[in-house]
Parts: structure tokens; C-alpha cells; sequence
């Protein structure tokens, strides 16, 4: 019993098992294009290589090595774990010898890098060497383990190359004696969560469940008493109760992780704890994770989360604050908290299809993480603002360099977050132009999905199979979706007939020929917010399909916050902008106050003057890809159809 | 001619020539009562005595103090130079031997910390005695000399003690010797302006015009190039560049004064410096200093001004960003920066009234200054935000203690900003009941204010005079005051006749039984932004008279962005508070979300219901005084009367 279970429901198809196409495919060509090596050359420039490179001299101190290279973080080996993890999807799509090359002699370094016990941290072997675990609340070095298991294992499926892999297999087997409640060993886990999920990365990979048992470990020991950061801190000679961060809620180690009820505390490792724990809920069929989860999931999607899928809105702890506390323009949503969502809600997946996690999902990637990559794959945006006064744009690289590879990976690995398979069952979470390629009982299945979505909502899948196959079809059904309609072969099918948690399950002996037809009318909306969210009073956001759309100046001149859009908003009229890779457009009727004829005065008695003009919404993933300026999501809203 | 001019047009009048009462005098009461001696009090707790000590141990090197005490600045003389001139205001009002007795024992305290040559400041003799002079940029030697020098004119004002003036005049002969551009003298100025306004009030009080001309020679210097702070950090061995505020605008002295156009850095620095400015135009009747100003109070008051008269939005620099940038609960709008805008507004109207300049003085007082001290004179707001989601309260005291000083030295000495004098003419620039004792062409006058405002706008004047004596009395006329109308012994005047720069003029031979009546209607009034103020669309503060009005959750629950006020206030009814010394409040008949009923999402197609309800607003100075909690002063405004 010390292999790997295999009873758990959903996997997600292997990232190769997916040919990916329209707008998912555009942005894996741009990956495959630019962003894979960029990342790579922006980690060299930032001194990482010199970091873990043996053959070069140490970088030296904490303080000096800030002068050496001030682009280092004490975590640059997760920055390199995800850039490999990235360039390992890429090479699927396009094969590139001279990057592979490069990835080579990383690991190479690394192989070099890793002492004899196992132990590989490029900042506490290189810089701090006599500090090796005494920190674990904030020196990240399980979380840079987590990110390089992550990038050896993409890297060992991509090209069956193996060093990086068994160098982080060992790493972890030393990780194993290290970690425990034994004699000598620690009893901790670490303050940034990531290593959890890794494990399981691992585990899966290799087939051996001693990996799952050490994530488990971590994600059980968490928050529990007496605090093993409290007890570290005495240890090391720190007063424990002097950190920046003040709270162990900024790492989610306040509670038992089955006790906590409310999402808090930095953003990106709470989203890296629950993807964690869902896949140990579902590895060990855990129901009290998937109790605590399902709390989590509730507060967060319900009292939490910006419409764009966005999380934590506070710079402060790059995170969480309070209840239905949503500002628009100093909103954080870093980019890497919203690709953790879709991490977390593609877990949430792993017991069976349920559209109160997919359709959140899908939010999340089009919107608050897809933001963070620009079309030409060469910058990227780290915060993610719903409102800007147009000084707020893309960056080349940034101090902490961590959203760049963090959405990078996910788009370059979006297949497998597309489609899940069971033994009998094949799910459809995410629309989009693309052949997945399955085995049911032991029998080939391709499922081609031919589709313009997410700017069409006429979606058709054609089935190949070897032989007939009986299996499940599942296909989503996203609460949004008013008026959708299902056909199989040409006949129609009662959507309240086969509706399941929100997904559309046809089972039936499938043979090649068959064709599922789903309809989704993409018409626009537009959102109102819980009155509780005090930022969004009086205003609403427009969406379309799951795409929230936004007003840029470059289409609308500046002042944005003088458009004042009614409720009806059957009159909208889409365009294809050319410019933004033939994304649609919205463009609505609405009131405007007039700027120009005001006057020089600050404050008056009377009004603005008001025009009727159309404004323009676009995507707002796609933002500041054109002529740089102000944007808006929430726009103020009419007294018209309320 | 080394002797002070005497030809500028209007002085205020001085503190104990006016008796206060009303609204103000209930202020300067718990002045007298409470906040004088906490001021001190809380001066000697955060170490400040202990510091300028000689007789006690040196608090030794910066770190060590830091430990040592955690509530001392390098700039603390400035807190006790404050909290000096606000106990000497008090003593007019009400005699306290103790108190003063305490500020005698740290005059004596400062005589003897008192270098040789005169030079004087508590850091820089005791915590690092070899750094005089080395650092005006960052260092506030200057900044600090100036508020002692504040304070040793007003205590010398009120008890006639010279000492601490003694001291002072010492330390600024010394600063004559030191500041130039003779050989061996510095050709520098303070990076915190304040030393030109004090030496104004030096030069006044002992008539020696060499005060003026030193005044004159910093303000003059700032910003000229070569850069005296680029030059002084060379000298001393610093990278010019390299610090914390990265530019010279943080001190506006980034361009020679007479070439600003636009206010721009640290807030408080900005309007200390104007004040200056204003002081020696009008001593040395400089229209290229006046005309400076003038465009810097445009551009203060029509592009970056809150409706209460704060101003600096962002903490970042705790000053100025773009123009039409006001963020409401963000804001910082610090109290002494709204303190400082009253004082230069003051100073504005020395060369004669002008409501341009009265007006923003009344709103800046009553609104943003007046916010910063609680009606029990014991906690204070250093932050002025305009909306606060329950978390923002007044607080006991600050690390930069700066702020309680400031509001309570205005409020102690507010009769000299209700009333200026030249050689045949008095000015009201505020209305509030009080008595002004006036002398004109040697004859005595006195000014019987009786009135409840601002809470009614009903204002009678009682002249007493000695013999008939010819003057003009000018009395504002607001620019808001829609409707006012003047009686003169009964007699209708019409205002449209006499009024010259937004001031009612009455020229006559006055005798005592003169009354004058004015009637200013406080109709309550909705106010909008300029949409270029993004904050602010689709809002409207509500005034009455010169106070902005705010809705609290004490009086209105929570979600006070759920009301919806209508652009007719007609159906406005007043309430007197009892809980706020009787203060009017406003009753007004509003829309509102209704939350309760909305459900758990956080999102959706339709909007909250509305329901009818009344809303009460109080005066936005008076929030936090009774139970915490939100606060709005934009409130969303409805389409009725749009």
C-alpha cells in the first residue's frame, strides 16, 4: 500500500493529449513565440543563473547581493521552476531544440547545485548557507522545491529527459526524513504553500504515495498548536511575534486548515493551500477537506472575489481584507492569485463535474488572469486594477517576477484544463476551438470541438472512436448561458432532461460520425454587485459569455467615468477590432456627462451637462494592448430598466 | 531703514482683542480645558522633555533613541514650539499658573540647551551633535526653529516672558550670520518651510526688519540653480539622488517660487511655504510673489482641493498627485495641511478682503481643519478621509505627533482670522458671536458680533466707539450665500451697491447704537465635481452654509452608499444634535438599495430593490464623535432635478 491509489474520479487530460486552437491557441503560439524564451532570458538577467551556478562565485551576502543584481528575490528558483514548467508545454506545440539546450544546462546546474542529502536552495546554499530550515514562515524554501517538482515533472513529460526530475525526487526524499514528528525531525510545513500541490505532481508521476503522505503531513500540520512557527521563532532566537506580516493568518496558519471558515491572508498561497488540499481531498477521498474547501470556495466567490475573477484587493498583504471590500482602482488581484484559482477551482473538478466551480474557473482565466499576459506575449501585468486614471501598465519584468511564468504555464498547459477524464465519463469544462484526445476502456476516443468561442457561442463536437465506446459526454452549461440548447445528431436535446450540476450529460454508446451540437448565446449583460460592496454602488459591469468587458480611453476618449450606461442594453452592436486579434467589441448607447463646457470651477450647484453618445467595451483581458490610457469595468449605471 | 514697514493694508486682529464664543469659543473652552494639557502632556510621555534636558543623559544616537522611545522625531522642538503657542492662546482665555508653570520650567529648558553661538534644536545638539547644518534638505533644523520661534511670540504675546523670544532672536541672529551668500555662509533654506512665515511674526513683534530680510533670502533662494540641496548632499558625501522623496517638488523647491504654477509635494510644506510668501509680498508689496500665488491658489482651489477643504490626496508624499485627483477614502488630506491652507488664506487677504481667498479660508476650517481635533479636545484625525468604511477613528496620538498642535494653535487663536484691521477700515472675514476690540485713528472701537452661525444665518453687529469715528467695516458676503440681504440701523442696503471683491462695504462716521444686520439664508445645497474628478460622478456632497455635510452609520445603519439623494433638497428638514453641542443636522427624504433582501451572491442581472427612506446628515467636521462607525460625504445623487 505504499503506491499511488487510483480510485479518484477526474483527471485532467495530459497537456499533449490536446490540440488547442482559436484564442487559447493564439496565445500558446505567442507563448511558444516570445514569452517561453523571454522568461528565460529575464531570470539570466536577473542574475539567477550566476545564483545557482556552482562553477561561479557565490553572490555573497543578503546586502551585497542586492547591489549585485537588484532584479533577485530570495525565491528566483520557483521563478526558474515555472519558466521551465512553461517552456516544457511550449515544447509540445513547437519543438526548439536551442531552448530545450538552455533548460539542459539549467539543470545541469541544479544536478551540480544539490548537496549530498538532497538539500537544493539555491539562496541557502549559495548566499545564507548556515540557514537552512530555520525559517520555514518566510524564507520560501519548500516553495521554491514545490515550483521546481512542478517544472521537473512538465519537463520529464515534455521530453522524457529525467535529471531534473530525480535530482526533485530526491530533494523530496530528503524532505520526507527531515519532516515528521520522529526524533529530530520537523513537525513544520512551510509559509508559502505551493510544495503541497507539487508533491502531488510527484506523486502522480512517479506512482509513489510517500509523496502524497509528506503533502498531506504539510497541509494536516498546518495552523496547528503549539505553532510550529512560534516554537521555530523561539529556536532561532526571534521574538515570534515580530514580523511584517504580524498575523499567521497571512499564510493561512491561524486554524487547522478544517477549520478555517474564511479566505485570508496573501492571496497566492491561499489559492496554492486549496488546490493542495483538493488534491488531497481527492487523492485520500478526504471529506473534511472537502467540507472546509466548500466553506472557502462559498466565502470566497460570494464575498470575496471581483467580477474579473479577480482576488485579494490589498496591496498591504497582497490579499485578503474584509468582506466585500472590492476597490476598483487600487485593486491588487495579482495575476499569479488568479491563475491560483483556476489551480484551486480545476481541483475542485477532481470529484466529479460542477459548474459552481468551472463556470468560476473559466471567470478566472479569461478575465483576472488572462489579463496578465499582453498579446505578444512580451509584458505582463502584476496587479490587476478594474479601474485606471491610464497610469497603470504593463511591465517588462518586475522585482518579483513571479506573474510572468505563473500565467504562462497555465496557458501553455490550458488542454488539460479543458478537458477531465474519468473511466467511463468525459467532461467539457472549457469551450474552445480543439481535439481532445482520450482513452475510455482501453478504446481511443478523439473528441474534435469546432467552435469560435468565446467570441461565438455555436460550439460542435465530432467524435472519433476506434470502436463504439459507452461513455458519458459531459459538456457545461455555465449559469449564464440563458437559452442554451443541446443537439445530438441533428435531433434536439431537453437541456433539463440531462442537466446535472450544471453540466449536460449524454451517455451512449459513442461511434465516429456522432455529432453534439451546443448553442450558447452569447448576449451581453450587465452585472449589478451585492449593495454591500460599497465600490460598485450604482454601477454595473458589463459581460459577455464569461468575457467582462471594459472602456478604454483609446476608444472613448478620457473621462470614462462619465458614461452612464441604462439597463437595456439590447441595443449593443458588436464589432471585431482587428487590433485586439479580431476580439468582439460592444458598442452601446449611452449618456455621457460633458466635460468640456464646465468651466474652470471645482465644484458647482448644477450638474454636468449630459450627451448621448456610444461607447465601446472591450474585453478586459485585452486592455492596454493599444495607445496606453484609462480603463473601467464597473461603469455608472442608469436609472433606465431599473 | 533696518526698521520694519509699517505700510502693508490688513493685519489680523490680535488673539486677545477678540472674545470668542459660539461654535468657537465651545472649542477653545475644551482647548483650555482638555487639549492644552494633553498636548503637553503627551509631549513629555513621548520623551520630548528628557531630550532637551541638559541635566538628564543624552538620549544617545539615532537607533538607540528609536529603542529608547518609539514616539520622537528629529523634528520634536516643532511639537513643543505648537503646543506652546496653543497654551499661550489658552491663557488669554483662561489663566492656568500650573500650566504656564510647566512652560516656563521648558523655556528655562531650552535657554539652557542653548549653544553658545545661539544655535538651538534638541536632535541636533543632543542625539547628533556633529550633523548641524549638514542635511536642510531632510533635517528640519530650520522647520523646528520656526515653530519655537511661533510659539515665543505668542507665549511673550500672552504672559509678557521674553526669555524663550530672547532665545529665539538669538538663534535667528546666529541663522543671519550662518545664511547667505558671503564667504563661508550657506545659500540654503529648509527643506520643510516654516522658518519664513516665523521669522515674519519675529520681525513683527520686535520691529526688526532683519527677520523679514532673512525670510525674504530663503524664500528667494529656493530652487535656484545650482541646487543648493544638490551641492550641500556633495558635500557631505551623499548621492544626490538618492532619497527617499526622489524629488525636489516634495519641497517645492524644485523651480525658483516666483516660476511655480502648479502646487505640488508635501502638502503642509507647500502651504507653509505660500504663507511665507504671502506674508513678504504683502511686507514688501511684491506683485511678482502675489502673482505667483495667485495662479498656485487657482490651481490649488479649482483642481486640487477636496470639498472640505483638504488637500494633499496621497500618502505616498502626503501631498499633491495629478490634478481632478481626489480619492474620497483614500484620501489623506491631512489635517495640518487644511490648517495650512487656512493660514495661507489668512495671509492672502493682507493686502486687503476678498472672499476669493475668505471663503476657501471658512471652508477649509470648518470642514477639513476642524475635523482634526474631537469635540471632547482630547483625540484627534491626522488622515481627513471623505469616506470611511468604519475603520478610520480618531486616535489618542501619532508617531508624527504634528497635526494636534496645529488644530488647536488655529482654534486658540481663531479671533485674529475672524477679523483684520487697516488704518480706516475693519474686515470680517468670518461670522461667528464674538466681540472684536478695535482701535482706528487712535479711537477705540468695538464690534458686537451676535449670531448662532453656522448654524443660523441670522448676524447682528453692535458698534461702541469712543468718539463718532470714520472707518468702513466690510463684511463677506459668501460666494454661496444666495439671498443675503443687509440692514443698516433698520434701513435696507442693497448689497449689489456696495459689495467689491465678494465684501458688503459701509463708509460712514460710525457711532455707538450703529447696527448693522446681515442675513445669509443656510438653505442646505447639493454641490458636483468637476467630471475631470473621477471619484466623484454621479455624486453630490450636500453643504449648508460653509459646512459640508456627511452621513455617519450611527444615524443611518451601514451601506451608506446605498442612499440616493435627489438633486431637490427642498424637502431638507434641520434637527438639532444634542449629542453634538447642538449642531444642526439635515433630514432628508432619499432612495435606498435595499441589502437585506439582495441574497448571498455576489453578483447578478438585476439591481437591488429601492426603497424610501430619510436620511440624516451631520456636519462632516463633527464625524466620529459619538459611536464609530461609516462615513460618507459623496453621496450617489439620484436623476431628480438633473
Amino acid at each position: 500500500m505504499n503506491k499511488l491509489r487510483q480510485d479518484r474520479q477526474f483527471r485532467p487530460l495530459p497537456v499533449p493529449s490536446v490540440e488547442v486552437h482559436g484564442l487559447f491557441g493564439d496565445r500558446q503560439d505567442a507563448i511558444c513565440e516570445s514569452t517561453a524564451e523571454v522568461l528565460l532570458d529575464r531570470c539570466v538577467e536577473a542574475g539567477m543563473l550566476r545564483a545557482i551556478d556552482v562553477e561561479q562565485p557565490s553572490p555573497g551576502i543578503v546586502i551585497p547581493l542586492q547591489a549585485w543584481s537588484g532584479s533577485t528575490q530570495m525565491f528566483w528558483d520557483s521563478d526558474l521552476g515555472k519558466s521551465i514548467e512553461t517552456i516544457a508545454y511550449s515544447l509540445y506545440r513547437r519543438p526548439n531544440p536551442r531552448l530545450e539546450a538552455r533548460v539542459d544546462a539549467i539543470v545541469d546546474m541544479y544536478e551540480k547545485l544539490q548537496d549530498e542529502d538532497g538539500y537544493l536552495n539555491a539562496w541557502f546554499q549559495r548566499v545564507q548557507p548556515g540557514r537552512r530550515w530555520t525559517n520555514l514562515r518566510d524564507h520560501h524554501e519548500l516553495y521554491c522545491a514545490g515550483h521546481l517538482i512542478e517544472g521537473a515533472v512538465a519537463y520529464y513529460q515534455a521530453t522524457g529527459k529525467r535529471k531534473l526530475l530525480d535530482v526533485m525526487a530526491r530533494f523530496a526524499d530528503y524532505m520526507i526524513e527531515v519532516f515528521g514528528h520522529g526524533e529530530g525531525q520537523l513537525p513544520g510545513y512551510c509559509g508559502h504553500e505551493e510544495i503541497e500541490l507539487a508533491l502531488v505532481k510527484l506523486a502522480r508521476v512517479t506512482g509513489e504515495k510517500k509523496y502524497l503522505d509528506l503533502a498531506k503531513f504539510f497541509i494536516d500540520e498546518r495552523g496547528r498548536e503549539p505553532h510550529f512557527f512560534t516554537e521555530e521563532a523561539i529556536r532561532d532566537g526571534r521574538d515570534p511575534k515580530q514580523f511584517i506580516q504580524k498575523t499567521y493568518e497571512y499564510g493561512q496558519a491561524h486554524l487547522p486548515v478544517r477549520e478555517q471558515k474564511k479566505v485570508v491572508g496573501h492571496a497566492v498561497r491561499a489559492m496554492y493551500l486549496y488546490s493542495g488540499m483538493a488534491d488531497i481531498a481527492t487523492e485520500y477521498n478526504d471529506d473534511s477537506l472537502t467540507t472546509a474547501l466548500e466553506t472557502l470556495w462559498d466565502d470566497l466567490t460570494t464575498k470575496q472575489m471581483y467580477v474579473t475573477g479577480g482576488i485579494g484587493p490589498a496591496a498591504s498583504n497582497e490579499g485578503f481584507t474584509d468582506h466585500y471590500d472590492l476597490p476598483n482602482e487600487s485593486a491588487y488581484a495579482e495575476t499569479c492569485a488568479s491563475v491560483g484559482l483556476v489551480f484551486w477551482a480545476s481541483r475542485m473538478l477532481g470529484r466529479g463535474p460542477n459548474r459552481r466551480y468551472a463556470d468560476i474557473m473559466e471567470q478566472a482565466l479569461y478575465n483576472g488572469a488572462m489579463a496578465g499576459l499582453s498579446l505578444d506575449g512580451k509584458t505582463f501585468f502584476y496587479e490587476n486594477p478594474l479601474e485606471s486614471a491610464g497610469k497603470h501598465h504593463r511591465w517588462i519584468w518586475h522585482h518579483c517576477p513571479c506573474c510572468p511564468p505563473n500565467i504562462s504555464r497555465l496557458l501553455a498547459s490550458i488542454g488539460s484544463y479543458m478537458y477531465a477524464v474519468a473511466d467511463d465519463e468525459i467532461a467539457v469544462h472549457l469551450y474552445g476551438e480543439s481535439k481532445g484526445r482520450f482513452e475510455i476502456g482501453g478504446k481511443k476516443v478523439e473528441l474534435a470541438q469546432k467552435t469560435r468561442y468565446p467570441w461565438d457561442g455555436a460550439i460542435r463536437f465530432d467524435v472519433t472512436t476506434q470502436d463504439p465506446v459507452r461513455f458519458s459526454l459531459s459538456l457545461r452549461i455555465p449559469e449564464w448561458a440563458e437559452g442554451a440548447a443541446l443537439k445530438l445528431n441533428g435531433e434536439s436535446v431537453d437541456l433539463s432532461n440531462v442537466t446535472i450540476d450544471g453540466y449536460a450529460r449524454i451517455e451512449r454508446e459513442w461511434r465516429s460520425g456522432d455529432r453534439v451540437e451546443l448553442d450558447i448565446p452569447l448576449k451581453p449583460r450587465t452585472l449589478w454587485a451585492n449593495p454591500q460592496v460599497r465600490q460598485d454602488t450604482g454601477r454595473v459591469a458589463l459581460m459577455r459569455g464569461p468575457l467582462v468587458y471594459c472602456a478604454e480611453a483609446t476608444d472613448n476618449g478620457a473621462g470614462l467615468n462619465g458614461i452612464v450606461l441604462g439597463g437595456d442594453i439590447s441595443n449593443a452592436k458588436t464589432a471585431e477590432i482587428a487590433e485586439l486579434q479580431g476580439a468582439v467589441a460592444l458598442d452601446i448607447s449611452v449618456a455621457r456627462d460633458k466635460a468640456d463646457d464646465w468651466g474652470a470651477t471645482l465644484y458647482r450647484t448644477s450638474p454636468p451637462k449630459v450627451n448621448q453618445a456610444t461607447a465601446r467595451f472591450v474585453p478586459y483581458h485585452l486592455w492596454d494592448n493599444r495607445t496606453p490610457g484609462e480603463m473601467l469595468v464597473w461603469v455608472r449605471a442608469g436609472e433606465v430598466g431599473r
